[in-house]
């Protein structure tokens, strides 16, 4: 998508170097990473220069091939054995990372051209896949829709288009007249800084709103339908996301809006019968008492927000039961979030 | 209540200077503010030194009391009049400020003294509805309970003990073991700042929450009973309280947490049918964009917090239907939301 009108992936090669949008210093700096070698590369997705489950498969398809060019041949298998763990412990958790090496590593076995053309055709395929949810979550928008997100499932968490953002993006581009809501997604605040940062970039209308006012925002029917990504679905329609997801999902019930949950299928977990069996995730304190940003001279400085002394709670995921879900918005279409639906489509 | 270790009111008189907590300094230092006139006072009020209905009301109530004794004789009656002219116009919108100013100036009107003792007499009225709020919503907390609160509703918007945080206070005093998970209250983060502080001074175990981990803490079970305080209560039971109020009620709802309200008497207002004719007020944008805070110099900074280009809105309060409110806690006892008792109750 854009970034002051020219067109970017968040991560994409050029040669045998990756370059990934610096997403660390966003949204108040925007700089490319360019990683020449594969640990370099690691390095960027430990550090969290690029988040988000499709850009950080895409990144970790990227850096296997760059391994496979980086290994001599008398050693060629030992290095890219090698490389492949040193690349799968980034980010252990990272589902589409774990998939992404695999496939590239396998191509990697037969030559280094095998495995780039592979890692490019993994980071297509995520595009891909961000442009079909968008198309397909286009239909559900009208004309003069208005529409809330919560949390950053747009391009940056992709290789492009995204998850929540891209039916937005397609709407946009089709001459409808969208408004989000972007939820500031306290703590760590993706919502006010990566999603507006998005949205403002594609010069989408938009309005950040503090957590709080979504409720009330939804009374006075300011707001059509609620759209958001997904970090797991279960094989019964239980989503896992972002912590404050469940909060806007059982509002959105209250006031009959429409909630859905976009995502690509890799998302599904059909091992998982229901929401329960998934760990809450409880991250730092820290998260809730500072907050990093720039003053009016535009340095950065990181402040306490909080009692000092006090302390914090901080689940970074919450888990929403399938009855609050109106549907999910696939590559491969719109499903009903239930486990017969849910299996129909990844079988077919 | 505690500082310290010390007991203080939220705003008291000594001779006739008047004594503020510095509450723009909160939580990162605390201060006296000392106005030896009543345009201090008032200046005081002005820039938000003080703020709570409660405590906005006693802090004036003083202000009237001190112009009584720098008028003088020969000019006794034009100097209070300007004088109580003056003070209402520092927060127009403060029902608290009138009342306390107008039953001031009445005494005034006899002496100088009468004025003090009348000052004084509110200030001992509103610590004193403080803590029967506090032993009226005692009753409800039993032991080991896990009370939700949002903003600040505690002794330093009022004189003493405040209306939410009362019966917090009452039951740790009788031992109960209490547990209080504060929302950080976003935009202004009350919750985080003052709450936290009156919690942490008073000694009882709580935690800030994000405002999105509130749906996730009660989907676990780990919320038993969700009390806030009121901006203003209408005469079937709808409540305006700060934003996010009305977000947290429908989350308790549907898991089936009563949610108490509690207030003095003063902030309901018979003559309000329901809360529809209550206006939203829009906040400033900066409020979400920007926030103030230490480093770890304890130096303060103004950051930016959002994507600069983006708007913002910010509605301050909301309102939520008495259909969502187990009880309403006041001073003269716990009633039900709807017209009939509170008719009755105004009528006792």
């Amino acid at each position: 998508m854009k970034v002051n009108n020219q067109h970017y992936r968040s991560v994409w090669i050029e040669g045998t170097t990756v370059h990934l949008i610096e997403q660390n210093l966003l949204p108040f700096k925007f700089q490319i990473f360019k990683a020449k070698k594969y640990t370099d590369t690691c390095r960027a997705i430990k550090e969290m220069v690029t988040r988000g489950a499709g850009a950080i498969g895409g990144a970790a398809a990227f850096a296997m091939a760059q391994a496979a060019y980086e290994a001599n041949a008398d050693n060629y298998k030992n290095f890219i054995n090698e490389a492949r763990n040193t690349i799968e412990s980034t980010r252990p958790t990272a589902y589409d990372l774990f998939y992404s090496v695999e496939a590239v590593y396998k191509a990697a076995l037969k030559s280094p051209e095998s495995a780039m053309q592979k890692a490019q055709e993994l980071a297509d395929a995520n595009a891909a896949a961000g442009r079909a949810i968008g198309e397909n979550g286009n239909k559900i928008l009208s004309n003069n829709v208005n529409i809330l997100t919560h949390c950053n499932a747009g391009w940056l968490a992709f290789v492009d288009y995204g998850s929540a953002l891209a039916p937005v993006y397609v709407a946009h581009e089709q001459g409808k007249n969208v408004f989000v809501y972007a939820d500031e997604t306290r703590p760590r605040s993706q919502g006010a800084r990566l999603t507006a940062w998005e949205l403002h970039n594609q010069e989408i209308p938009h309005a950040i709103i503090a957590d709080n006012a979504a409720a009330s925002l939804m009374q006075q029917g300011k707001i059509d339908v609620l759209i958001t990504g997904a970090d797991r679905i279960a094989a019964n329609g239980d989503v896992a996301n972002k912590i404050g997801t469940l909060e806007k999902a059982i509002v959105a019930k209250y006031y009959g809006i429409s909630f859905y949950v976009t995502a690509p299928i890799s998302t599904i977990d059909p091992g998982l019968p229901n929401g329960k069996k998934i760990n809450i995730e409880e991250r730092s304190a820290d998260e809730v008492h500072y907050a990093t940003g720039p003053d009016a001279e535009n340095k950065l400085h990181t402040i306490r927000l909080s009692n000092p002394g006090s302390e914090a709670i901080n689940p970074a995921f919450d888990v929403t039961p399938a009855s609050l879900v109106k549907g999910i918005i696939t590559e491969k279409g719109i499903i009903e979030p239930n486990k017969k639906s849910i299996l129909a489509l990844l079988t077919t």
